[in-house]
């Protein structure tokens, strides 16, 4: 049978359908979503549970002449399929494909590049100022979950948007829950809003409201500004946080219910004033493996529809992560000092396990990783260890904090970026690609980056028993598969380790790199190319002599690192060349090589580091042209 | 006569004091503060407004076993001169002497490096959650400005308190304007607070139920939570949003009044929950100059006490940041697209200016340098042009919003980084140093560096005619005096200018440091060494073919920044002659300066450059050691 989603080619054509055709639509619509996603992975469950929230929107608005931007855009799938995406969906999160979040150069109905949390309310006032500068009639909503609003910057935005009146709608998209359950006084909040015994009531006299002013546009706001004195109570009963903020507020409605969606929708974009439209959304729904469990179904590997089970990926090495959660559970057991900090990511980071074993010392932030940071320097102030664990993309949210409340006042704090380097599908926005620059050049701050799991114990193990602050920086997925020592041990503080002898060349390594350049090596040794290679280990600290060495002792000297080129660990180890090279000394030639001056695009790993010339391949083959032009 | 403050020696003198006592101690506090700051300069108006809160702090808490947390810790200056730090409180900000801010190695009453706005209430947290783990009693207190609290990070911290319910007391010190005029729908919530009917009724009611409860502890949190339902709306009328959020307030306090102070916090210091304390303060307090005219106050150079009128420095050049503010308003008149942002500093960056002229073009956000960049990239995808002038050191706040919201989406938007390098006095919290680093890490990111003040209007022109993201770095103080341009050129993209030429040494130079460069040169001329200097101007893209012609011609290549080395300029020159130079090529010694590996002190500039031997001395001494060696 044919759908109606295959006659979608932009959201015009929805506004032809009727209640019923887009209660079929969005069906249809999660049926494409589930079936990609299993192929594909992706973030799945935010993306089921507000179909019908996009489906009223697009309904309501001219997009693109109207603005609809997306925080996170996670939950953005459905957008993009009604948004003339439909035909490449199935390329989603791949190597060319479409993109997890939105994206500006895939689609003109994408607003900006969505990915990191927080951001929609402070771009939607941007679009809704500059509207008003021009003086066009443009409609700005902007849709961020209930987890997103406790990030700083939204908050920002909203102390604005509160001052300066311009009208606009924030749809806040109030699911429960987030990627791990929400954290909070704003949280709390919201639940008793929402489990307020006058929720149902409300909602229902919200609609007769409605329904009595017909679609008369002003009506609602109308009707709200006028029962603020009176009866405001009881219609917007626990709404008064953002009403002290200067929003009016929609009692919380239905958000699968799109006729109730559309009507309010209308309404309050004939505001003169911002408005915040709480909408209710139970993530996940519409799958029953994705409803029942939404925090695993949050971002999902290819999974099996049937059973909702991930398809195994063949049983290879643990990942990093779950090796950082099962050490840093051993050395919590040892030292009672230690406090573990996530920002809403307690199974992302796997600090999962240590939540359970150790709640009172596990400490959850929400979004906010600014104050994550923070707070770690005053537990530390305070005589605790604290462990914070952040993936590298999102700690790019909290540097000043490194510096100013860490390294500046020199706390032992240990912070551990997980996903430093390329992560792959999430794309440009999730890439752990600065790190290594931003952490180096904090001064009092060391930085790992352990090349295999064994390394990663005996580095978190280091880490805790220095002091100041401490980074250390892990890749995403597999490890190596190598032994992990049942009693880590301490590293020397910047020593590195050579992994292979030789004498022609020497190539630097980094973290995952090492993995590569040994691979490299072994090729080229069988052309007879002699090929030192030294796992550098410390980024910081670097290890000047292993640097020197190299550069005294071989032709051609390679450095490698997943990072961004600029200020990398390259550049580190040539500021160690140009400090300790007398000029008698001899020169090799040097070679950086990593993330040149570009953003990159979303693939398998394995594509991207080929692509950048980081892979064994691209290495051997660096040397190899390196050393024809000797 | 003997001063009751000579008489000081740490908080524990206090207790024996009187409150009349007290009132004199304030009035001495204050003389010597006017004093001190009259000679070395300071933040003299937020330490005036809260003298007698200090007072009451100190009388009531017992430091240092009890935490008391300054934000931004420009207001510290009772603080230390209450805690041992009488005698030196002349050295106040200079090289060697006693901090402006908060420093924990200065004294065990200091809790963290301050200066950054809005991490108070982390550190608070931080400290409460390790005195609970701990099982210690220790009370803490943290003293945050109303401005303050607009900031993401102190929202974020706020949620987490009203959630952990641990007792510690937030101290809102509202005195209706921080630096600038507050902005935000907060301030407006707070200044209906502040002038509600009831404010002063709600006082004296507070105030009579804590005479009746009289010091039982306790009390004062029972009767407010016992009032919760029933006169609640009449004792803290407007304090809802902060009760939305888990926190117990208090109606907002007389700040000057020492014995009511003094009352409620003992009575809030028993509350087993958190409190915000509101009390309501008078920037500048007790100095009429400063009560007149608290923004000119709020961070002043030395000025006559009887006329309150800054003492002038000489009539030298016009400073970089009255250059940047007129040639913007030039632009601006010629692009109406052109809109202008500050967080809290429209008079410190200059945009007072443009604020007066346009001010429907101008908007302040508040302390909110994340949701500032992010508005940024919502104002530039809407069309128009914005430029957005924060301090270097305030830039580390927002920089994954110059990543994700404005270099990825690349964007149109200028950065104007005021105080790039070294500021001198305030020290290593507001030395903006780390930006050549981390702005130069970002793609599609372009930076310059301009060396006087017609490169400053050339380079803004410029900034504002090309695409994507500028940042435009440039220091505080005076610039070097050249002719502004009566109409500003467009600079080449990437071109550097040689403004001496010579071939037995290059200097790259950047920024500021080209001056120093150029004297150095001059002095190694008399000496018979030929030293080329180049002004690189362009951090990115850097000029490639200077950098490797300076390489290819002379025997010595020094590159100079006032940025850490690490990742800083010199590196990015490195990166250049690594990709360029082919092994035939000849190799100068290279040789970089800059700020190493620590954090720089506090001390006048050329102080400053002359311990990092950055100055022309410490240059030309670097190039005749190096030319011995060669």
């Amino acid at each position: 049978m044919a759908r109606i989603l295959d006659m979608i080619s932009s959201p015009a054509d929805l506004k032809v359908l009727t209640d019923d055709e887009l209660a079929i639509l969005a069906s249809e619509i999660r049926e494409q979503m589930i079936s990609t996603t299993s192929r594909t992975g992706g973030h799945l469950a935010p993306s089921l549970g507000v179909v019908e929230l996009v489906l009223a929107c697009h309904s309501v608005l001219n997009c693109p002449k109207d603005k609809l931007v997306f925080d996170v855009g996670h939950q953005s799938y459905a957008h993009k399929l009604v948004t003339g995406r439909l035909e490449q969906f199935d390329t989603l999160r791949t190597f060319g494909g479409i993109s997890g979040f939105t994206k500006p150069n895939e689609s003109e109905y994408d607003q900006h590049p969505s990915g990191h949390a927080s951001d929609s309310l402070s771009v939607a006032l941007g679009l809704a100022m500059a509207r008003d500068l021009r003086g066009s009639d443009e409609k700005i909503v902007s849709i961020i979950g209930d987890a997103a609003l406790s990030g700083g910057m939204a908050f920002e935005a909203l102390n604005q948007i509160g001052q300066v009146q311009t009208p606009m709608v924030v749809i806040l998209n109030d699911n429960e829950m987030s990627i791990a359950k929400n954290v909070g006084a704003l949280s709390s909040y919201l639940g008793r809003s929402r489990t307020s015994r006058s929720y149902t009531q409300t909602r229902d006299n919200i609609q007769s409201k409605l329904e009595s002013t017909g679609r008369l546009g002003r009506g609602l706001v109308d009707v709200l500004r006028n029962m603020k004195d009176s009866i405001k109570q009881f219609i917007i009963p626990n709404e008064m946080l953002f009403e002290q903020l200067g929003l009016v507020c929609t009692a919380p409605l239905d958000g699968h219910n799109i006729p109730e969606l559309k009507r309010t929708l209308e309404a309050v974009l004939e505001s003169d004033v911002p408005v915040l439209m709480h909408v209710v959304t139970k993530k996940g729904a519409g799958y029953e493996p994705a409803e029942k469990n939404p925090e695993k179904f949050h971002g999902i590997a290819p999974f099996d529809i049937a059973t909702g089970e991930v398809k195994s990926s063949g049983g290879g090495a643990p990942k990093y992560t779950s090796v950082f959660s099962q050490a840093l559970l051993k050395e919590a057991e040892a030292n009672q000092d230690i406090v573990a900090i996530t920002a809403a990511m307690s199974s992302g980071t796997g600090l999962d396990a240590f939540a359970k074993q150790f709640p009172e010392r596990f400490i959850d932030v929400g979004i906010a990783e600014e104050h994550a940071v923070g707070l770690a320097s005053g537990l530390a102030l305070g005589g605790k260890l604290p462990v914070v664990a952040i993936y590298s993309t999102f700690m790019q949210r909290a540097i000043d904090q490194l510096i100013i409340n860490n390294a500046l006042a020199n706390t032992h704090a240990v912070f551990c970026l997980d996903r430093g380097g390329l992560v792959g599908d999430d794309g440009p926005t999730h890439h752990g690609m600065f790190d290594l620059t931003y952490t180096r050049m904090i001064p009092n701050m060391k930085v790992l980056a352990p090349s295999n799991e064994a390394q990663l114990v005996n580095g978190l193990h280091t880490a805790l028993h220095l002091d100041g602050p401490v980074t250390l920086r892990y890749p995403r997925g597999e490890a190596r598969g190598v032994e992990v020592p049942d009693e880590p041990e301490m590293l020397e503080v910047g020593k590195s380790i050579t992994t292979r002898e030789g004498d022609d060349v020497a190539i630097l390594a980094f973290g995952r790199m090492v993995q590569e350049a040994e691979a490299a090596a072994d090729m080229l040794a069988e052309e007879g190319i002699s090929v030192r290679v030294v796992d550098m280990l410390w980024v910081k600290p670097m290890d000047e002599e292993a640097i020197c060495k190299a550069s005294l002792e071989t032709k051609l000297v390679v450095t490698v690192e997943d990072n961004i080129l600029a200020g990398g660990a390259g550049s580190g180890a040539m500021e160690v060349l140009t400090r300790r090279l007398v000029p008698s000394d001899r020169r090799p030639q040097f070679v950086m090589l990593g993330i040149p001056d570009e953003f990159v695009p979303q693939g398998k790993v394995p594509q991207l580091y080929h692509m950048l010339g980081i892979d064994a391949e691209g290495i051997a083959d660096t040397v190899r042209r390196q050393l024809a032009a000797l």
